[in-house]
């Protein structure tokens, strides 16, 4: 692991610096590819929202931060159970500094946010416990593909990140339907990760669908039907179709490896083109293994941006080295991708600069 | 007027050729604009489509068209009551044969298109006759410029199309709304133009919300809410937020007069980077007046593609010749970009070989 203007090259240091260097002063588009499951209402299960129930309001509130620094279907932000504010903060600055053009990619919403989104086929997951989590998968993963073939024309490369609250706990279903040893190794956006929660959740799920572990190996299209959640089919379909001509940064934290698998099983030759972006709070996570999840599906680098809110003037920030958080909205890529694009010009410090003058800002509004 | 390369300089020769010099050779991206209005199945006004009940289908029908070279949600393509298919069938063999990537966006649509589509705030438009004809116009307006300025991040010129079956009546009424004369000026999709039963609808719209012609002056917003259709504010906002940036062709007939009345009373600035483009049977067309509309308003350009059906194989290609359809799906603009960005190797000969193929295709599948 290296460290290069605020950038860790985490895993395959040497791919992760030629990505950086195909990636370094050309012109991305950022996307954020919301969705949400009924999933992250299981109690504990998830802090992507004041309660279980403001899960649904988290995504779309999210990107309408994103894009107008202002949410409208939430008062504030969104924040965990304990009001640490969402990631969205810090990937708006990022491709605000950056003027990096970002445009959402919506799939299984039940509240649609107040911005212009991409609109894909797709409904609401259900809870994964039924074992039929998911409708449509083939129909998003293909308009996802016409999307990121569209959009290959259009920049030099992607990064894509996403928004549903619950999406480590799919991600650990898919992944573990698939055959791969994920257990105890998906992060969370708690302090504490509740893996034991997480892991009985999942096996109820696979029980349901009549599934041991390992019985989907090649079928990423029935793990997700079963126990994934409608934000995978189109981010996969995104990254297959913009990868085969463009490099994509894929920017999230644990809930990457089962992307990775999906697209693995289903057009390998497109992740020559592919790297995952996340945060530094992500790769020092002890509670989780994001390169343990990698390691076991195919060998693609991953970046890390080096941010450290420790010196920060606010609780709601610092919290967010205590491993609260961590990750999400693609906050990781972005500010990798505005470093990169700005050939170094925009830098961590700067971001939790500009971080904190628009929490300061919000917290005075609210 | 003047007739360079396939391209009619057809009002404002000199702006004409240099907005044409300014897009030679360059990378556009090709918009279209749909939604529905109720005002489209009032019977006689709208031939886009089969029957009236069926215009709800036609703008999403046209653009999965275009997207897939194959409808979804009705079988075939769409038809005028004769069988005369869509100008998509246009559309899409110049976007095609010229490499122009497509985005779809949505505002106010019954029937969601089977493609990826951007979703904008908006629903279906209501019939004129109740003087309360669209909802949420302001919030329309603000998410289009949103998109059209982040586009404008993304390409070198926009061309922007639309599909809404009805939409030469409720132009009408937009515009007479606003004070111009445009009575027995807007284009039919029809080969007899129904003057009297669109004048008719305006006047019973008008009376309905209160309201005498020319009213609503310099008040586009409470025009549309009035008597306008979902796609006004959708295409207007784009234009205003892309062309502050970069030129824009609004590909389409004399609904772009209701377009340009809207922009010109919001936002006449952003007008000097913009044009119409439309095709030859429009501007041909006895039976309406886009030069006497647009003049009115304020003077930009209009070009036309000099498309001639005439020696077509096939009657339902003839037909455009006798002035059936006539333009939609930004026909007229697409053809003109298409030679634009391939410097005049795309010829208007070309695309109807190209035409008459897809549409042989077409009919034998059915």
């Amino acid at each position: 692991m290296k460290i290069q203007n605020d950038i860790i090259l985490f895993y395959r240091e040497h791919e992760a610096k030629a990505f950086l260097k195909r990636i370094w002063g050309r012109k991305p588009v950022f996307l954020c590819v919301i969705g949400v499951t009924e999933t992250a209402k299981i109690p504990g299960i998830s802090a992507a929202g004041k309660t279980p129930e403001l899960t649904d309001y988290t995504p779309p509130a999210d990107v309408e931060y994103l894009l107008l620094g202002k949410c409208i279907c939430i008062p504030g932000v969104p924040v965990t159970p304990e009001g640490i504010p969402t990631p969205a903060l810090i990937t708006r600055v990022a491709v605000r500094l950056a003027d990096i053009p970002v445009f959402i990619v919506g799939s299984g919403l039940r509240i649609e946010p107040r911005v212009p989104f991409f609109k894909l086929a797709g409904s609401p997951g259900r809870d994964i416990r039924t074992g039929r989590a998911v409708k449509g998968v083939k129909e998003v993963l293909s308009q996802a593909e016409i999307l990121g073939t569209t959009l290959a024309k259009l920049a030099d490369y992607l990064i894509i990140g996403e928004s549903i609250p619950g999406g480590t706990t799919t991600a650990l279903a898919v992944t573990l339907a698939m055959g791969f040893d994920t257990k105890g190794k998906v992060s969370s956006s708690m302090p504490d990760n509740p893996h034991e929660l997480k892991v009985k959740t999942v096996l109820e799920g696979l029980k349901a669908a009549g599934l041991r572990m390992g019985d989907l190996r090649e079928k990423p299209i029935e793990a997700i039907s079963h126990v994934g959640d409608p934000m995978m089919p189109a981010f996969a379909g995104l990254v297959m179709g913009a990868a085969r001509r463009i490099p994509v940064l894929m920017a999230g934290g644990t809930q990457m490896g089962a992307i990775l698998a999906i697209i693995n099983a289903l057009n390998p030759d497109t992740l020559t083109n592919v790297a995952i972006g996340t945060t530094k709070w992500i790769v020092a996570d002890r509670s989780s293994d994001l390169k343990g999840i990698v390691k076991q599906i195919t060998d693609i680098p991953i970046l890390a941006a080096n941010l450290d809110f420790s010196e920060s003037r606010f609780e709601g920030l610092k919290a967010y080295e205590r491993g609260v958080v961590k990750e999400g909205v693609g906050a990781g890529g972005a500010v990798i991708a505005a470093i990169a694009k700005t050939r170094g010009t925009v830098t961590c410090r700067e971001i939790l600069k500009e971080v904190e003058e628009d929490y300061r800002r919000l917290i005075r509004i609210r």
